[in-house]
């Protein structure tokens, strides 16, 4: 199974290289952290392949790295806090590059065998739909538009989809929001229900974690 | 009843700008092709007031020109058709600005008088689910996720929103998909239908043009 974890350095994104490294014939782990990267992987046997997500070329070598996948997973994303008043344009870029223009440059160049899992970690939107939340609100809901039609461009190839809707999971991805709410799942036990429900055959095509 | 129509020069903002020219007391049409807003605002007693929905200083200017707002309609609109293994990163670009990021600079800058509305034209997410079309479906649900917070921190500003559904119109944002299917409404017909909804009250959350 070659497996390639999109935001290998986050905070789910540790959890599930950790889960993944028994399971996963070939490994690889990317993020923008060289070193981070570089560590975990080193610890877990795995392979890192540091990558920009807003960088095309770069996305293009790592394809070609990796070569056919079986399993893809994303779990890059960035959140920022600030009503719309206060908006400010590197904030969208942040946000529109993680949550959403990465997934989909990725497709645009990463290979995959037949019969392959393309999985990305989503949110519930009514949960997240509060004030401060618009720009990760729209990436997170763009990205499940942007799905939608990936499903059908890809059937062909024989590449499968899972949108995964995560609750609240305790990650840094929480420190400008104040901190996670005390019902947060911990990683770990985030990464483990995910695995559990994206190897499943057939595969779902949404995935509710609770 | 001031009022603002940005995306005035588009198939659905032309129809718009007319339907709506008797009924506002004064009347802005904003695009970025300074001579058809011009000669439309000539037209119509409207007032033209060009600018980039990508560049933050003009709508900063065009907020500051048009003053207090009872009414934005938000007709910006660009689609582009091509599948994910080669999109480019230009159209990615044009229609974030087009389809998302200007409204949400929009809302930064414009100033509202209390119980004013904020329409936007939107789509049934479903109709538009098909191969080609990842990044418009993108930006058209991230716009609604947008909207979604914006009714929250805008709430205390008495300042109320309306995602206007629409089905297919006959403009030329269908070109560069071979163009509208024989279905489709006349811009004039979606103008009136969609003034109708949203100047009721109460104005609701969601119009459904049919």
């Amino acid at each position: 199974m070659n497996t390639l974890l999109l935001g290998a350095t986050g905070g789910i994104g540790q959890s599930l290289a950790s889960a993944l490294a028994p399971r996963a014939s070939r490994l690889w782990l990317s993020g923008r952290n060289g070193q981070i990267l570089a560590s975990l992987a080193r610890d877990l046997g795995a392979e890192a392949v540091p990558a920009d997500l807003g960088h095309e070329l770069e996305l293009q070598a790592l394809a070609e790295e990796v070569g056919p996948l079986d399993l893809l997973i994303f779990a890059a994303g960035a959140v920022s806090k600030s009503g719309l008043r206060e908006l400010s344009k590197a904030d969208l870029e942040r946000l529109s590059t993680a949550n959403l223009v990465g997934l989909a440059l990725a497709l645009k160049y990463l290979a995959f065998n037949p019969n392959s899992r393309v999985v990305v970690l989503g949110v519930y939107p009514d949960l997240i739909s509060v004030p401060g939340l618009s720009l990760y609100v729209a990436t997170k809901l763009g990205v499940e538009g942007l799905l939608n039609v990936a499903r059908k461009e890809f059937r062909r190839e024989g590449v499968r989809f899972c949108l995964v809707r995560l609750p609240a999971v305790a990650t840094q991805l929480w420190e400008p929001l104040g901190g996670p709410p005390k019902t947060a799942l911990h990683p770990d036990q985030a990464a483990l229900r995910i695995l559990e429900g994206i190897l499943a055959e057939p595969m779902p095509e949404v995935l509710e974690v609770r």
